[in-house]
């Protein structure tokens, strides 16, 4: 197993990623815990854990200044959060690199680049978004 | 592009999930708005998403059973969190790919499979988890 | 002031909690902390810490039998949030008594007692409060 | 029981609070659905809902200057956490007043006024926080 870890290093791939968290969590008898509810609330309880990085702060003014310690707890935060992500896809036969790249193309066209990349704020994104025949548009 | 993206689609890896986020922000503009704080507290917001899914309802039973629309509905809001994860990581040029597999590693050495899988419960692998020198105080 | 506070122990009304709360907070100079956007974060943070003690554990099955200490943590959460609550009113000058009595007149308005009382699930519960008159309302 | 809602509107006491939420969830027959652990979802919802309110924006530089339409939506994403804290608090016999006042108690105690006055940040707010004896590493 270290081994195929090592090997990976290189290119881990999203699906190699999926099956290493899954033998993470088998090898230690955890399937029985990841019912979905009860990941989906991991996710929100490491996103909190991110979020507080931030709290009480301003935003750091120029990313390359980012203090170095505080970027690898960011980066610790964020490899919790798409872990759990993935104990997610797992517990429900779900395939990660399928529903991102269905995101993405839908995102896309959600949003057409040439349109939205003139949009003044964020609120002129937001209207762009919604066409005309949606009745004022949810998210 | 859009051949790229279904070049990638037989083998995504991490690192071009990681870039085609970046290709997909950066032609809309986006950059700009991607500020450390903002990102954490959208990530926040789609793992609540994710968690309103389960509101109010009892654990699926068995996971064959889950509706189809609603496993849909999981795998889009799984990937707005990973997709936002991205654009973190592309805020602060941290590599996805690196972080991912540092912290399963760091994750195997702070639960030890052999012991871990023994544990009764949850309870217990918690106490397997802190060290006898550390005076509790986990987190 | 203490003289104050053990006064309201009988009978705090929210107004003397969120006037309570300003004292707490001006007297530390903390008020410069409390721009909105950190307090909302902070409300989430908090209500993250609620969620966690309820993190892989199936629901109590009876309320009576809820282990004290967790009651109390539970308790503790609690008020954490309704405090950061009470910071935010006080940053943006809102009458918490208002806002809450007005948010459950329109409550009682919405979801009519007579009418949700016979609704068998929530589905049903959810279809009652969308009037006919809107497109499909969700929230 | 209009009149009383109309009646406790000028000094609307904590407890009146609860047991007017505990009356408008009762009449509904909701009392069934309220389970500590979907309450605290809950909870973390409508608190991520009041976060999105400040998704993307810079903090309002000045309060006075709030926007009245976004003031208003405000006052009632806090009113629905409230709002829940209260339903939870029913849920578990928890006495809302009590816990409120014991809190507020415990950290008048934890942060000391005339230390914490002086600390010129966050960081150093924190560091009187933790005693000498315990060995840091609270939250």
């Amino acid at each position: 197993m270290n081994s195929e870890v090592v090997a990976l290093d290189d290119e881990l791939t999203v699906e190699g990623f999926q099956r290493l968290v899954d033998e993470y969590v088998s090898e230690r008898g955890w399937r029985k815990y990841h019912k979905p509810k009860d990941v989906a609330i991991s996710i929100a309880i490491e996103s909190s854990e991110l979020l507080e990085l931030f709290q009480w702060k301003p935003d750091p003014p120029e990313t390359g200044k980012l203090d170095k310690g505080l970027k690898a707890r960011i980066g610790e935060e964020l490899a919790d959060i798409v872990i759990y992500c993935a104990c997610m896809a797992n517990a429900l036969d779900i395939d990660m690199s399928e529903v991102l790249l269905d995101k993405i193309k839908k995102n896309r066209r959600k949003y057409p680049a040439e349109k939205v990349a003139k949009a003044k704020d964020w609120d002129e994104v937001r209207s762009i978004r919604s066409k005309p025949s949606e009745k004022n548009g949810d998210d």
